[in-house]
C-alpha cells in the first residue's frame, strides 16, 4: 500500500476520530474510535478503527493515497447553509446606526434606506465587486466548516440583474471548493419601476424564469409571501411557472404573519418553508404530509428583536424535519456565522444541540433536495469537517468560537482560507 | 530615511488609513486620509497624511524602520475585553444539552452540573491544561483585534488554586503579545468545603489576598454580590481587604436583583460595576459621582435569556461611561467573540455603534484603570487594529464576521494566529 495519489481508485484514510455520523433519524450516531475511507469524492466506508484492516484487506489491489491520524478529534458532516442572500452591493450599517440613534423608519426611508437601497447598490455594483464581496462572505462561512451553500438572487429585480447575481453565485461554486446551489428569488420585493404594479411584476418574474433556467442558472425558485412582500395568489403564479419547468420551490413563509404560505408551498411539494414564526397548525400539517423542511432563521429573529418564536415543539411532535440557516443578508441578518445560528437556535428557540447540528447537515441537505450528503455513511459525498472539540454538542454550546481545524470537500482537503 | 529597525529612536509609519481615533468624549474622531507614527511602543503622532511630511521633517535625524501603506483600510484602537473568566477546566456543554432536553435545574445539579462542576474541573486540571486551554481562548479573542484582556480568577476557590489561575493569567500575558490584567475573584462562589460557612470563606479570601498580592498576581479585586453570591456586607469585607493593599476594586453588581452593590462599590471608588440589569437610580448616581464605569455583558444576558435590560438610556443621560465585555465563562457566557458583543449591545440593549466601539476601547481601558490606551492619540500606547471595513459603525453592524486583517501590540505587528 504505497502512497499513490495518481491512482484513480486510490483511497484516503482518516483514522482516530470521534465521528458524529448523524445516521438514522435521531441521535448523534457516534463512533468513538472511528475511521473514514474516501475514494474520489465519495465516502467508501465509515466505521470503527478496529474494523478498518478487515475492510481494507478486501481490496487486495487498493492503493492508499494518504493516511491521516486525527488524534481523537471530532468529525462531522460538512455544514450546509441552506438559506443565504450572499450576493449584493453595499451594506446597511448606516441605517443600523441611524435607527439606534433614534431615527424613525420614515426618516430612514427618506434617507434612502431599506431594501431599495440594497437593490440600487446591487444594480450599480460592477460584476467584479459583487463577485469579490460575495466570495469573501462565502469564504468566511467556509472557515466554519460550510461545504455546501445556497445563494438566492433577489436584489437585482430585473431580468439582467437577477441573471447577473445568479451567474455570480454559480461562479463562486466554480471557484471555491464548496458546492453552491442557486435559488431564483425574483419575487423578493417590488422594484421601484414596478411601484403599484405588483401583478405586472409577478408576470415579469414568471416571464424571466424560463430564460434564466435555460441558462442553467436556477436550481430552485423562492418567493417572499408576506404583507410587505407578495400575496399567496401571486406566490402561486410563481410556483406554477416553476412547476412548468419542473423546478423545485421554497418559500419565505409566515415570518411576520400567517399568510397560508406554508400550506400553499406544501401543495407544490416545496423543499422547504423558511422563517415560520407565525406557522399555523394547518400549515404545519401540510408540511408534514409533503415532507417539506422547516428552515429556522434565528439570526433574523434576533436582529429584528422578534419575540414570536417559531413553533419548535409542535414541529418536533409532528416530525417535520427542521433545518437552520444563516439567512445572511444586509437588512435583517448581517451575520456570517452558521455556528452562531446553532447556539441561537438552542438559546432563542429551545432546539436541542442534536436538532441544531442535524439542522445544518442532514436536514439542510434535504432543504436543498440533496440526498447525497449531510450524513457520514458509505456512498455519501465525502464532505466533512474536523473540529478541535470533544463532543458534537459543543458545536451549539460555544458561540463566537470557531473550532474547525480542517475541512474536506468531495474527498479533497482544501484550506478554506479567510480572505483578508 | 533608510529603513533601520535597530535604531532605538526609529519610527514606523502607517499611512493611508481611515482612522477612528475616538478622541474626546464623543464622536468617532475620524481622520479620513490618516497616518500614524509609532516609536517603540508609543504612538508618536496621529494626523492627516497631508501633515505627515511637516511632522517628520521636524526630526532631521529620524530613521524610518518601516512605512506601511494601508490602502484606505480602517484603523481603530486595539480592542479591550475588560471582563473575562478565561482560566478554567472542563466546559458545560453537557449541562447545556441536558437543559435543552428538558432536565430541571435539580436534575442538572444532581448530575454534578453548575459552577461546582467547573470548580471541580479547574482544581483537577493540570497547569499545562489550564494554560493551553486559556491561551487558545485568548488567541481566539486576539484574532478579532483584542490587544488588552482582563482575566479573573474565581474557579479555584482555594488559596493554591486561585494563585494557580492568576499565575496562568500572568503567563498568558507574558507569552502572547497582548496585555493581560488580572483580577482576584475569590468571592465568586462558595466552595463545597465552606458549605454553610460563607463568613468563614470571606475571612479566608481576605486572608489570601495579601499573599496573592505579594506574589504580584493581583491587579484588581472583584466579588459577586448577589442572592446566589455574597451579601453586600461580605462584599464590603473584601473591599476593605483590597483597600488595605491599595488595590482597585470592581463588582459583579445588580445582575439578578438590586443588592445595593453598585453604590457600595462606588463608595470604594470602584473602577467598574458589571452586569447592572437591576441597577437603581441611587446606584447609578453613586457611580456617576465616583466615575465608575458601567460594564455591559450582553453575552450573559443573551445566553441566560434575560429580559430585564440594564438602564442604558439613564446611564447615557447621567454620562456614566459604558463599556462592553465578553464575560467569557463556561456557565453563563461561553462566547468568544468581543465583536459579537458589540452587535448584541446594539441589538439587545439599544446602545449606538459609537457607544459600542467606545465600550471596547476607551471606556474598557477606564474599567481597567488604564489611561494609556483606548484612543489613538500621540503619547498613547501603540495598540491598534486594521479592519477591512469602510466605517467603524460596521464593527457593530455585522455579526459573526471578523474583518480584522492586522493588529499592532505596543508598536509591534504580530500575527494573532488562531490556535488550531
Amino acid at each position: 500500500m504505497n502512497p499513490s495519489p495518481e491512482s484513480s481508485n486510490a483511497i484516503t484514510i482518516w483514522r482516530n476520530a470521534r465521528i458524529a455520523t448523524l445516521s438514522g433519524t435521531s441521535g448523534w450516531g457516534l463512533i468513538d474510535d472511528g475511521a473514514l475511507v474516501t475514494q474520489g469524492d465519495v465516502l467508501q466506508w465509515v466505521g470503527s478503527v478496529a474494523d478498518l484492516p478487515a475492510h481494507i484487506s478486501k481490496f487486495a489491489d487498493l492503493q492508499v493515497a494518504a493516511d491521516h491520524d486525527l488524534q481523537g478529534a471530532l468529525v462531522t458532516p460538512g455544514l450546509i447553509d441552506c438559506h443565504t442572500h450572499l450576493v449584493y452591493g453595499g451594506h446597511r450599517a448606516q441605517e443600523f446606526e441611524m435607527r439606534l440613534q433614534g431615527a424613525s423608519y420614515e426618516e430612514i426611508s427618506r434617507a434612502g434606506g431599506g431594501i431599495r437601497s440594497t437593490v440600487a447598490a446591487t444594480r450599480a455594483a460592477t460584476d467584479a465587486h459583487l463577485l469579490s464581496s460575495a466570495t469573501a462572505r462565502a469564504s468566511s462561512l467556509m472557515t466554519e466548516g460550510v461545504t455546501t451553500l445556497e445563494i438566492k438572487s433577489g436584489y437585482g429585480l430585473s431580468e439582467a440583474d437577477e441573471a447577473r447575481c445568479l451567474r455570480i453565485a454559480r461562479e463562486i461554486g466554480a471557484t471555491l471548493p464548496l458546492t453552491v446551489k442557486t435559488t431564483f428569488l425574483g419575487a423578493h420585493a417590488l422594484p421601484p419601476e414596478f411601484a403599484g404594479r405588483a401583478e405586472d411584476y409577478i408576470a415579469a418574474v414568471c416571464d424571466w424564469l424560463p430564460r434564466l433556467h435555460a441558462q442553467g442558472l436556477v436550481d430552485a425558485v423562492d418567493a417572499f409571501c408576506e404583507n410587505i412582500g407578495f400575496t399567496s395568489k401571486q406566490t402561486q403564479r410563481v410556483f406554477e411557472a416553476a412547476r412548468a419547468l419542473s423546478l423545485p420551490v421554497k418559500l419565505h413563509a409566515e415570518q411576520l404573519s400567517d399568510q397560508g404560505g406554508a400550506a400553499l408551498a406544501a401543495q407544490y411539494g416545496a423543499l422547504s418553508c423558511d422563517h415560520l414564526e407565525y406557522l399555523s397548525e394547518s400549515g404545519m400539517a401540510a408540511m408534514a404530509r409533503a415532507g417539506t423542511v422547516a428552515v429556522m432563521l434565528p439570526g433574523a429573529y434576533y436582529f429584528l428583536r422578534d419575540t414570536h418564536q417559531p413553533p419548535i415543539a409542535r414541529l418536533r411532535a409532528r416530525n417535520v424535519p427542521m433545518a437552520i440557516a444563516s439567512d445572511h443578508n444586509p437588512g435583517t441578518s448581517p451575520g456570517l456565522s452558521l455556528l452562531l445560528m446553532l447556539n441561537m437556535a438552542c438559546t432563542l428557540f429551545r432546539m436541542t444541540p442534536e436538532e441544531a447540528v442535524r439542522g445544518v447537515t442532514v436536514n439542510a441537505a434535504k432543504a436543498l433536495g440533496l440526498s447525497d450528503r449531510g450524513q457520514l455513511l458509505a456512498a455519501k459525498r465525502a464532505d466533512f469537517c474536523v473540529w478541535e472539540l470533544d463532543h458534537p454538542n459543543e458545536l451549539a454550546y460555544w458561540f463566537g468560537r470557531n473550532a474547525c481545524s480542517r475541512a474536506v470537500y468531495g474527498g479533497q482537503e482544501r484550506n478554506p482560507g479567510v480572505p483578508r
